[in-house]
Formats: C-alpha cells, sequence, structure tokens
C-alpha cells in the first residue's frame, strides 16, 4: 500500500524538514517527493498558492509549512497539554520564523544581524531551556523543538555559521532531539544535502 | 474589578485589531494599552522580544499576534470542529500574514504588487467564500474570517487602495463580521485611527 502521507517539496531540508522529523518521530510513513528544481516552473502553478511544502493526506492538499506541522504535531502527540501551553509553544514557532525573516539581510546589513539581532533573539531562546527542562515550551519534548532542530540547518546556511555554537542549552536541546527514536533513523537515511 | 485580559499595542489596529476582534466578539472584556509612539523606546525592551502586541491575563505575558489569535478563538469557540478544518483555517491565516508580508514592497516593484501577486491572492481567498459558504474556511465563521477583517485597514494602508473592492464574496464576507453582535459594537465605539 502507497504510504497514507505525500510530501513534495525541493530537494532539500529548509521548510520540508521539519515536518518529516515529526512524521518520522510519529513513525508515519510518507512518500519524500522532491522534484528536480528544473521542474519548479511546471510543478508551480500546481500547487496551492504556488508554494510548497505540501503535504497531501486522505483527499487533503494541504499547503503553509507550520499550519501542517502543527497538524501533524496533534496527530503524533508533541502539542501542549492545554490551550495555555499551546498558545507558549506557537509563540516560539513563529519566533523563530521571524528570526528566519531577520537572517534574509542584504550584506550591508549582516554586521547588525550578528551583532544585534541574532544574539537578541537567541539569549532568550537560550534561555527558554532553561525554564523548561532542557525544551523550548510547556516544559517538555514538543514540537516547537522538532521545528526548530528541523529548521537549523537552513538557518545556519542562511548565516553561513552554526547560530547555536554559542548556546549550550539549545546544543543540549538539539543533541535530544536528534536522539529520538524515529528521527535518529530518519537523519541516518535522509538525502545528504548542504541546507 | 480589572479587566481580565490587557492588551498593549500602539495606537492603531494593525496587528492587534484581529485580536480586539476576538475579544469583542466573545464579549470578553479587555483593557485596551495603546502606548503613545514617543514612548515605544522605553516600553520595548519591557515586552518579550522586543515587540507587541502582547497580551496578559491569569499571569501569562503572551506574544506573537497570530499565537495570541489562534489562543483566543479556542476561548471565544471560533476554532474548527477537528484537527483537519483547523489546518485549513491556519493556513488561510499565515497566508495572508504571506501576502502582508508581499505587499511590503519598494516602489519599484509595486507595478508587479498590483497586476500579479495581489490578484493572485485573492482570487484563490475569493473562490474560498464560495467553497465555504460566504467564510473563508471550514464552511462556517471561523478565526480566519475575523482575523483577515481585523487586519484589511492595514493591508488597505500599506498598499494605498482598497484591497477587496472587485471581490464579492470577501466584501460580503467582511460585511458578516462587522454585523457581528460584539463587532458591531466595538467597531462603533473604538477609537478613530488611519490603519
Amino acid at each position: 500500500m502507497a504510504p497514507a502521507y505525500k510530501l513534495t517539496y525541493f530537494p532539500v531540508k529548509a521548510l520540508a524538514e521539519p515536518i518529516r522529523l515529526l512524521m518520522s518521530y510519529g513513525k508515519l510513513e510518507f512518500e519524500d517527493f522532491r522534484f528536480d528544481r528544473d521542474d519548479w516552473p511546471q510543478i508551480k502553478p500546481t500547487m496551492p498558492f504556488g508554494q510548497v511544502p505540501v503535504l497531501e493526506f486522505k483527499g487533503v492538499e494541504a499547503h503553509q509549512s507550520i499550519a501542517i506541522c502543527r497538524y501533524l504535531a496533534k496527530q503524533v502527540k508533541l502539542t501542549g497539554a492545554n490551550d495555555i501551553e499551546d498558545l507558549e509553544i506557537d509563540a516560539v514557532v513563529d519566533t523563530v520564523m521571524d528570526l528566519k525573516a531577520s537572517a534574509a539581510v542584504k550584506e550591508e546589513r549582516r554586521k547588525q544581524l550578528f551583532e544585534e539581532t541574532l544574539p537578541f533573539y537567541m539569549k532568550r531562546m537560550e534561555s527558554f531551556t532553561k525554564k523548561n527542562k532542557g525544551h523550548l515550551a510547556a516544559g517538555k519534548l514538543t514540537w516547537a523543538d522538532l521545528h526548530f532542530v528541523g529548521i537549523m540547518d537552513y538557518l545556519n546556511f542562511m548565516i553561513e555559521r552554526d547560530l547555536i555554537a554559542d548556546y549550550s542549552g539549545l546544543k543540549a536541546m538539539q543533541k535530544t532531539v536528534l536522539n529520538l527514536p524515529g528521527i535518529k533513523e530518519w537523519v541516518a537515511k535522509r538525502p545528504v544535502t548542504e541546507f
């Protein structure tokens, strides 16, 4: 039988990797469809809002990577225990996406990025791990952890350095996630890509 | 007794108005704290991640406007009926925020914005109202409707025109939302601001 989920994306980790980590963690079988970049002009018009990643399942064609992650987190039990914990998780995830947007700066703004913006974000993210037993939110493993670890290679590629090099709490969190059953196997077998 | 919720934001609608609409719809009393722009340098360092809106309640200091909206939607019963409907709602909301990001372009890109980007988004948004009984998602009134209507004045201010002028389904949806009990009263009494 074909897997219940089909993920369509470029042949990279980037925005799709948090989705792949969530499905791997939950042992949800998925077709990891990676199209050639040359084929994107043909594929783009067939995608909702002309963007990927897209996740197909049960007749649903889901777009928007964070919305997809939140849906999968519910299926694999990586949400909060109540509305307030989910609010905390959602805020962390949206903050990481803000950080990603901030990192996409022109050369002349890189100094400010490295000296102000990134330390500002990262110090706060690091403090979260201290307050949440080594995790980003809700005092436990949640999809906020998997999302951040999943997108980290892309962030590192964008900024051309290791975002969490100086942050021991975040490094420990990353290690925890990468050693989870399901995720460890996925990381060992996934295609090797630059970001 | 002081209201259970305190919202802190600039003296404008913008990113805070969807939050205000949700609380007004649910008859949740809130302190609508609008600080003077001149005071922002003093207030900014006291806010989580240096940003607003921030919503305080029950000892929680919540940031990230969309995360706050989603939390409030659960409290006032404007979510989907199941995980798939919530996924659909989340994707619409994130798409509106993408549209907002796309609208923040330099003058030389405005032609492309008006001739390509906005029609691309708006035709799809309009088609949603046809498939969802006059709403954006889940075939019923949800927080996706309130979010879009709440942020619309800000989008119109950014693009210097009426985003939905040519879209009858979206105009009807906006009218429906603005006539809801709670919201109608809020709109009548809220401070008049440009955006």
